[in-house]
């Protein structure tokens, strides 16, 4: 089938960008004996976890629990759940799960652990902790202090856990680019800190993940980083671009639109909005736009509402009603969770149809 | 079933509340004598669009061919569609439900209704077209010129089409306040001198469809709307209170979550971030903000990433990890969109759930 038998909009997957993403991944985290664990909420795609397994990923992340049965049910047997899991039904599901996989949580509070530790004492299972300390993305995660010690020496003390140790999310640093100031040596002293906190408790830490897209391929110049979950960089997107983390040649998913109007001046509306790319700005940079259209860079993807996406374009421009066009989204997470299936291409050819089987699990 | 029973984020539909909404607006409609259409794109619920038919709905509106689909197995029998229908198979679709359904087409183009009239000839049916003009928002529609009355005259010609009038769209008025400098008078003259150019050319305008949500209860005021198709007032959002259309005690759908990480200083993160609330910023006014948090006027949801919403909260808020807060988002239709089912609530009583049957249907 040729990729404009398909009706739009609709996502395409480019199989042999996919391939590539994946490969170079795999290969920087092999050369600095890094581990990878990749974060599958950007794709919620089963074939695409188990394609991450076997290029070597020590296994995967997920952010909830719904999201980790998926990935479970799909054949996968070592998962991270990123996430301070609340809740005693979450708490059993998890309990659940460890009876047939390998599964940790990161979290930043005792309460949560104190609560994994009880479900799993009584489905007699052990669940893995890791604890989640800020390094300035001030989202989550406790402050390298005395305090937070102590929390981890409780955790360690708690029944049915496997301490497995700490876990940081720096997604404030933003490949090449930096956000808010903050660079890699900062950081470093961040971390630095914190380690020589848990050597003085005799606190050991197995485990030091962290990572994320655009800073994933600079992972070897974080002090002490063993392990990273980064996720986007399966697909790229805008966002990945604007860090100077990636090309829009590195771009795997692209949205394939219609044009279905343009009779107002200077415009062109196409039918992807905010329902099928998402509303997200710009992480930094311009956060005029909606997406790139490939192919157009004079195209501007002004506005979107939720079936339509507003192109400003050049008075010569000489689109029509019935023209397709390709939008590599702002980001491509949210917008991968719009849809219920994606297709697989290899040029203008599309090979395959991939249910996005974690799409919408937000428990 | 009470509503702590269920688990978090979970979308809240409080009866009542909805109720009123959907007797509100068909009060008034009735009379001032306008037919209401209602978009069905804020709820993609059946049970909704059945309800709204009940209360005295002339039939429905949706943006998609697959939502029209979902709406007629659901057993509405009256649905236009305002979008510009492109693609063969799309047609071919528009004319199958022709042959259940009463079903019509919003567009602003000679290419667009020559498909549909092909499609509509080669299945024996008859399909309903209403031509858009662009009255400000410059989204869709033609301008107001003697070429679109000549596009009008045309389409007018063509076989099994049913020429049903025109239709606009003025979601660039916000109910008491306006964007852009635009107001009811000026939006007038624009549709006064349409009405001239229609009748000055033999062109009937049974229908003349207009109707947000916003400027829904000012339809009297624009000339000549005999229909309008709002579709947010059925729960209202952050931003039709931002429009002073509503206020918080009429919105209808809200978000339970539950707070899940206290550690950075006055900050809580609530487990509801873009894929549970949408990214869409406000359509005018506070840009800043992702949603209302109900009961706290004090908390500002300040940012989401994918599955946390970032809260600042004061430093005497005390609020703790298990705590469940309830959202209203920014922009209830992508929120509702984002999600498999709704819980019915009355009071803290869960009632029934729906299924949203109409999400993900971009095609």
């Amino acid at each position: 089938m040729h990729i404009n038998d398909l009706e739009t909009p609709v996502v395409l997957i480019d199989q042999d960008i996919l391939d590539r993403n994946l490969r170079g991944m795999a290969d920087y985290c092999a050369s600095h004996r890094i581990a990878l664990r990749p974060h599958t909420k950007t794709h919620k795609i089963p074939e695409i976890g188990r394609l991450q397994v076997q290029y070597g990923s020590a296994g995967i992340t997920v952010a909830k629990v719904s999201e980790a049965e998926v990935m479970a049910d799909a054949g996968i047997s070592d998962i991270v759940v990123v996430y301070p899991v609340w809740g005693e039904s979450k708490w059993r599901r998890l309990a659940e799960l460890a009876k047939r996989i390998r599964i940790a949580v990161a979290m930043d509070s005792l309460l949560v652990a104190e609560g994994i530790s009880r479900a799993a004492k009584t489905a007699g299972v052990e669940v893995g902790v890791r604890l989640e300390f800020d390094t300035g993305l001030r989202r989550c995660g406790l402050p390298v202090e005395a305090a937070s010690i102590e929390i981890a020496r409780r955790i360690m003390a708690l029944p049915n856990l496997r301490w497995e140790g700490v876990s940081v999310y720096p997604g404030h640093i933003m490949g090449n680019r930096t956000t808010r100031g903050v660079d890699i040596p900062l950081e470093n002293s961040r971390y630095d800190r914190l380690f020589e906190m848990l050597d003085a408790a005799g606190i050991p830490y197995p485990i030091v993940s962290g990572g994320n897209t655009p800073a994933a391929y600079q992972s070897h110049l974080f002090h002490g980083i063993n392990e990273i979950r980064p996720g986007t960089y399966v697909f790229n997107d805008r966002n990945t671009v604007d860090a100077e983390s990636a090309s829009y040649a590195d771009c795997a998913a692209t949205v394939l639109t219609t044009v279905v109007s343009t009779s107002v001046s200077n415009r062109a509306i196409i039918d992807a909005g905010s329902k099928t790319l998402a509303a997200d700005r710009l992480g930094s940079g311009d956060k005029m736009h909606f997406g790139y259209v490939v192919d157009h860079p004079d195209f501007a993807l002004e506005a979107l509402t939720e079936e339509h996406g507003h192109l400003a374009v050049p008075e010569d421009s000489h689109v029509r009603v019935g023209d397709r066009l390709r939008i590599i989204p702002n980001h491509i997470c949210p917008c991968i969770n719009l849809h219920d299936s994606v297709y697989v291409v290899c040029g203008d050819r599309v090979v395959k149809r991939w249910k996005v089987a974690g799409r919408g699990m937000v428990i």
